[in-house]
């Protein structure tokens, strides 16, 4: 490439950038609507909210992706830009299907209005994980915003805290199924919450791994968290 | 492109092809392993294939993406030729998840012998429900092996019925832990077979959507099944 059109690439990815970073804005908004109707059932209209957030969300996905294929076909990148470009259709991908999960979730915890102590584990469990996995995102589109390895190797560590409080929910709740069987209905709803939590988890780990590729040029999609750490304080 | 890159080129999306239908069987025979296991929980050891399996779904994966990558680099692809090598960076990924599903379907269809009654919803209801989602891959890597747009939007329709599978089976589940307590651990088990089976279900549907995006460079990921089938009758 000259260096003229090198600068345009670098205006060109930034625009990818801000794309990117306005629909993680959006997710991020769809996400503290859904934890708002966790913590108090009587957020009735979230649902509203994140649907329509979520029509953005998706038109964006389209258009980034429409612009990372036009930026290929036109500045014919290689190497480390081709990697990055690469690496922004995969993210918008994932941040996609967050806002889904997140969508489910705001849909459903209307749902769960069940006995005083399904009420507490939403409230307070569920709701507790819900931010874990928030924060999770933010800083996977960190990570992406300053192509951060270290904050995508903190996300990818993170993901197990994630499935660890998912199981810890799904134990709670079974236990209550047994102890009465009147809460099945609204548990059984809960437990896919929580599903859809950890799934944001994973979620968010391909958008922290999306990075590393983007950067190193190494594929740790099915690495461990160590083999990650090590590959990162690598050459 | 001169002829002579376009032969190359054809040479490449050839490879890629092979890959994705050697990727697509290993998912297809690990299908078949969980069915079994689900038909009958004698098969102890499906997980132990379905892993091995896994591990070169995984390595196929990485390597696939990386051809990718590198013909984009090497060939400078425009319209639909860098469409379709972007089409098949979804797909595998894609039939990843699709492999991870399936793996999990197998670890828990053993962790589900309960009483008589369970045993026959995961015998039949679950196992075809499973079978439903197996022919939709299928069929999805036969629009993708063949660019067959009328395949895809077969896959595309079939969604709602393994969507309308799951809530039935999901129902079922419900009723059958509140009549007997006993059952809820390996029914809630069961729920989240269902719920893999329905996220496969979600995946072919992907795989299909890139292939018509690949070939009409028309993004219906977030269009209606009619709204797909009216663009393909298009021109």
């Amino acid at each position: 490439m000259t260096e003229h059109t090198y600068k345009q690439f670098d205006a060109d990815l930034e625009e990818l950038r801000s794309g990117v970073l306005a629909m993680g804005g959006l997710v991020e908004q769809q996400f503290e609507l859904a934890i708002a109707a966790l913590e108090d059932a009587g957020l009735q209209d979230a649902e509203d909210h994140v649907s329509v957030n979520e029509e953005q969300v998706n038109r964006l996905q389209v258009a980034i992706d429409q612009q990372c294929s036009q930026i290929i076909a036109r500045r014919q990148p290689t190497a480390v830009d081709l990697r990055l470009i690469l690496a922004v259709t995969k993210v918008v991908n994932d941040l996609e299907r967050i806002g889904d999960e997140v969508k489910k979730i705001a849909r459903k915890a209307a749902g769960t209005q069940g006995d005083e102590r399904l009420t507490r584990v939403r409230r307070f469990q569920v709701a507790r994980t819900a931010r874990s996995a928030s924060r999770m995102t933010r800083t996977a589109l960190d990570a992406f915003a300053r192509l951060d390895l270290e904050a995508a190797a903190e996300v990818i560590d993170r993901d197990e805290e994630i499935d660890a409080e998912f199981h810890a929910v799904l134990r709670q709740l079974v236990s209550y199924m047994m102890e009465d069987p009147r809460t099945i209905g609204p548990a059984v709803e809960m437990v896919f919450i929580a599903k859809s939590i950890e799934r944001i988890g994973d979620h968010a780990k391909n958008v922290a791994e999306a990075v590393v590729q983007g950067v190193k040029g190494k594929d740790v999609r099915h690495a461990s968290a160590a083999e990650v750490r090590a590959e990162l304080s690598g050459p």
